[in-house]
C-alpha cells in the first residue's frame, strides 16, 4: 500500500497490474490474506489506537471550534468498547463467506468437444471513498481480498493518522502473502480522488460510502459506474383493506427505528377509505414516538376529527416539496391518495427508488404494488427497515444501490463480481457451422453444472 | 410511436410511464403484442417496401454523388432476397424465448411468516441508436417488448423514409394491445439524441448498434450506462507445445471468417519457442487465404527462413501501433513472447477486453490464461469467432459488451432485465432483531424456488 502520492495513473496502473494477480490466485491463497490482515491488525492495536488518539485530539479542537459536528467525532473513535473487537471479527466473517468467484452458472455443450462456461470473477480495480469511520479501512481490504478486486481507498481527512497506521499493517501484512502489495493503496489528497474519478480505462466501479453530499458530487464527477445510493426516499401506501394493527407495526418501525438511516420512512400515503379508520391510529402511535406529521388538508381534517387536541398540535401543513424531502429526522409527509395506480404513480415518481411498501390484507393489490413499484425493494405488510444486507442474510454488505444496472438493493459480495465466458475446444471453427450441405449444427445442449 | 418531436424530457417521461405499465403486463400481453407486430408487418410489406425504396433510390444518389458508401446502401435494402422474411421469423423468434421477467433466483425465509424474494424484472426504459439497417427497428420493438422494457429508438438518416413507415406501423398495431403505444417511440434528429442522452434520470441503458465511431461518441456523451463495444481487438496466444493443427484451423478461422466482424483476430502472439515448428504452417495458411502478416523481428526471421519466396514478400515490418490496430480487414500483427506471463500481461494492456484464446496442449497453461485474462471471452483451441449470442445459444443477441459491469460478452434478453427484492410480512417490524434478551433472530433459512 503506498503512502506516497504518485500520480492518478500510476495508482490505477497499479492496481489494474495487481487486479490481474489477484485474478489468479486460489481462495486458499486470498483467505491466507484475510488470515494474515487479522492478526497484523490484532498485534498492532496499540499503535493504532495511538495514531486514533491522535486523530480524535484534532477532531475534538474542530469541535470546540464549532467546524466540525459531534457525530463525527463519535464515528471517528475506533476505541470505544466493542469498536476494534467488532472489526477483527469482521475480517474473519468475510473470510468465512462462500467464495464469489469461480462459480459456474452456465454450462452449455456447443458441439462434440466444445464446451461454454459461464465463470464468476472479478470485477477489477474498486475505487473506495469513505468518510470518517477508520474501521471501514479493514472491512474494504477485507472485501476486495476475498473477491479478488484490487481496492483504491481514499478516507476522510479527519481520519488521516488512523488510516496512515492501518494501511501500513495492512501492507506490511500482505506483503507476506501471495496478494499484490498494490492489491490495497491507500490516497490521501482530495485532488488525487479527483484525478482518479478521470481513470475511466483503468478502475472498473466507484464506491462511495458516506454522505448523501458525497455520492452525488462523485456521480457528477466521474464516468466510471457508482455502486450506491445518494438519496433514500422510501415511502409506504397504507391501502383501504389494510389491517389496522399492521399499518401501527409497520408504519411506526419504518419511521421511528432509526430515522437517520437511508432505509426509513420519508412519505406517507393513504388510501382516502383508510383516513377514518386506520390513519388515526397510526398517526396517535407515531405521534407517541415523536414523529411531526406534515399532513395534506384531507388527511389533516381526518386527524384532526379524530385526535385529542394535544395530538392535533403537533400537525403540520404538508408543502408540495416535502414529497420530495428526505428528512433523515422524526417528520413524515403524509399524502391522501384515491386509488392504488394513484399511489403507484406517486411513488414512481418521487420516492428514491430505494425501499417502498405497502400495507393491505389484499394479495393482488401488494402484487400490483410489488410489480408496479420501480424500487429496489418492494415489501407487503414489512418495515422499510428490512432493506439490508446482513437482514437479507447476505452476511456483509457493500452498500445498497438504487442503480437499475449490475446490482441493485443491499448488495453482498457478488457485487463485487462479474462474469467470463470460458470455451473449450480442440480446434473449432465458427465457419464450419451453418445450414445447408456439410454444414454442422450447434447442439446447444445444458450441461450440469458440477 | 410519437413521430412528432416533442422535448427529450417529454419522450422520455412518456417512456418511463410506458415502462411502468409494462411492468405489470403477462408474458400473455406482451407476446399478444409481438403476435401483433408480426401481423401487421406481414399486412403492411409492401407499404413498407415502398418506403424502403424510397431510402435506397436517395441513397444511391448519395453513392454516385461519392457522400455514401456501397456497403451501407447494401444494408439498407430490406427488398433483398429473405431479408423481410428474416425480420419477420426474428419476432417469432423472440416471442418464442423463454420469459425473462418474474424470475425467482433467490427465497429466503427471514423469520416465520417474513420471506424475501429476489425477482427478475425489466430495467425501465432503453435508448437504442442505430445505424442504417431498418430491420433493426422491429428486432428491438420486439426485444424490448419481451422483456418489458421501453425504448426511444433512434435510426439512421439514410433509413428514414423505412423507419417512419414501419415505426407507423408498429404504433398501429400496438394501439390494438395492452402494451401502451409509447412502450416505443421513434426520434428522428440528431440533436434530439444528445438532449436524451443527458436524460439520466429517466433514461436507464443505452445501447448503439453500429460503427465504433457511434458506441464511441455516445460514450463520451452520456452519463447513461452504454451496453456495448466500442473496439474489438481480439488476440491469440500461440503456445510452446500448441498442437499445429489445431494452430492452423483456429487461427485461420478467427482471422478470415469474417475479417470485418468484431470477433475476428487481430494479433498474434507466438511462443518464441514455437517461431520454427509451428507459426510457418499457420503462416502459410495465412498467407494462402490471403492475408498481409505484420511481424516483429523474430517472427519475421523464423518466416523467412520457413516460407517460400513468394510468401515471405508478403510480410511486412510491425509498427508498434499495429498492436493496438483493430485492423477489421485481411491484416494480422504478429509478435514473439517469451513466455505465457508475458502474454497475458501483452492482452491484458493491448486488446479490448472482447475476445481472446490460447493454443496449447497444457491444460495447465490454459486455465492460467483463462484466469489471468481480463475479457469478456477467453478461449482454448477455439477460434474467436464463437463469440456471438446465436452461437453461445442465447436465441437472440442484444449486442456484444466489453463492460465490466452488469452485462458481459454477448448479451441476450437477460441483459435487458434487472432485480428487485421483494418481502412479504405480516405487520413484522425490524426494532423486533436484536441481540440479547427478548430479541428476535432472523432465521435465514434458504427456501426452495417454486
Amino acid at each position: 500500500m503506498s503512502l506516497t502520492e504518485s500520480s492518478a495513473t500510476n495508482i490505477a496502473k497499479a492496481g489494474s497490474f495487481a487486479s490481474r494477480q489477484l485474478a489468479i490466485l486460489s481462495e486458499l491463497d486470498r483467505n491466507e490474506a484475510l488470515t494474515a490482515l487479522h492478526e497484523a491488525l490484532l498485534a498492532n492495536k496499540n499503535a493504532i489506537l495511538e495514531s486514533n488518539a491522535r486523530d480524535l485530539e484534532a477532531a475534538k479542537q474542530s469541535v470546540a471550534g464549532g467546524s466540525l459536528s459531534h457525530s463525527v467525532l463519535k464515528r471517528l473513535d475506533l476505541s470505544r468498547p466493542g469498536k476494534y473487537d467488532d472489526m477483527l471479527q469482521g475480517i474473519l466473517s468475510v473470510r468465512g463467506l462462500r467464495d464469489p468467484i469461480g462459480n459456474v452458472t452456465l454450462r452449455t455443450l456447443l458441439d462434440d468437444g466444445l464446451t461454454l462456461e459461464k465463470v464468476s470473477c472479478p470485477i477489477g480495480v474498486l475505487l473506495i471513498i469513505f468518510e470518517a469511520r477508520p474501521e471501514v479501512i479493514a472491512n474494504i481490504a477485507a472485501l476486495s481480498i476475498k473477491s479478488g478486486n484490487a481496492a483504491i481507498l481514499k478516507g476522510g481527512k479527519e481520519s488521516t493518522e488512523s488510516f496512515v497506521t492501518i494501511a501500513n499493517v495492512i501492507s506490511e501484512a500482505i506483503s507476506k502473502t501471495r496478494v499484490p502489495k498494490s492489491a490495497v493503496q491507500l490516497v490521501k489528497t482530495r485532488a488525487a480522488v479527483s484525478d482518479l474519478l478521470a481513470q475511466d480505462s483503468l478502475i472498473d466501479l466507484v464506491i462511495p460510502r458516506g454522505s448523501n453530499e458525497l455520492v452525488r458530487s462523485v456521480k457528477e464527477n466521474t464516468k466510471i459506474p457508482v455502486l450506491g445510493h445518494a438519496d433514500g426516499l422510501c415511502s409506504a401506501f397504507i391501502n383501504l383493506d389494510a389491517d389496522p394493527e399492521i399499518a401501527v407495526n409497520v408504519i411506526v418501525d419504518s419511521k421511528t427505528d432509526y430515522p437517520a438511516a437511508c432505509n426509513s420512512l420519508e412519505t406517507l400515503l393513504i388510501h382516502e377509505a383508510a383516513l377514518k379508520n386506520v390513519f388515526p391510529l397510526v398517526a396517535k402511535a407515531l405521534i407517541a414516538k415523536g414523529v411531526s406529521l406534515r399532513c395534506d388538508a384531507p388527511s389533516k381534517t381526518a386527524l384532526e376529527e379524530n385526535l385529542t387536541p394535544t395530538e392535533a398540535d403537533t400537525l403540520q401543513d404538508a408543502q408540495g416539496s416535502d414529497f420530495d424531502t428526505e428528512f433523515i429526522d422524526l417528520t413524515l409527509a403524509v399524502k391522501t391518495i384515491t386509488d392504488i395506480e394513484a399511489a403507484i404513480a406517486h411513488v414512481n415518481s418521487h420516492s428514491s427508488k430505494h425501499t417502498d411498501i405497502i400495507v393491505t390484507k389484499s394479495e393482488e393489490a401488494a402484487n400490483l404494488f410489488m410489480k408496479g413499484i420501480d424500487s429496489a425493494g418492494v415489501f407487503w405488510n414489512a418495515s422499510t427497515r428490512f432493506a439490508d444486507g446482513m437482514r437479507y442474510g447476505f452476511g456483509t454488505e457493500v452498500g445498497i444501490s438504487t442503480n437499475k444496472i449490475h446490482s441493485r438493493g443491499p448488495v453482498g459480495l457478488d457485487g463485487l463480481t462479474i462474469y467470463k465466458y470460458l470455451i473449450r475446444g480442440n480446434g473449432h471453427r465458427a465457419g464450419d457451422y451453418f445450414e445447408g450441405e456439410g454444414g454442422r449444427k450447434y447442439k446447444h445442449q445444458n450441461l450440469q453444472i458440477l
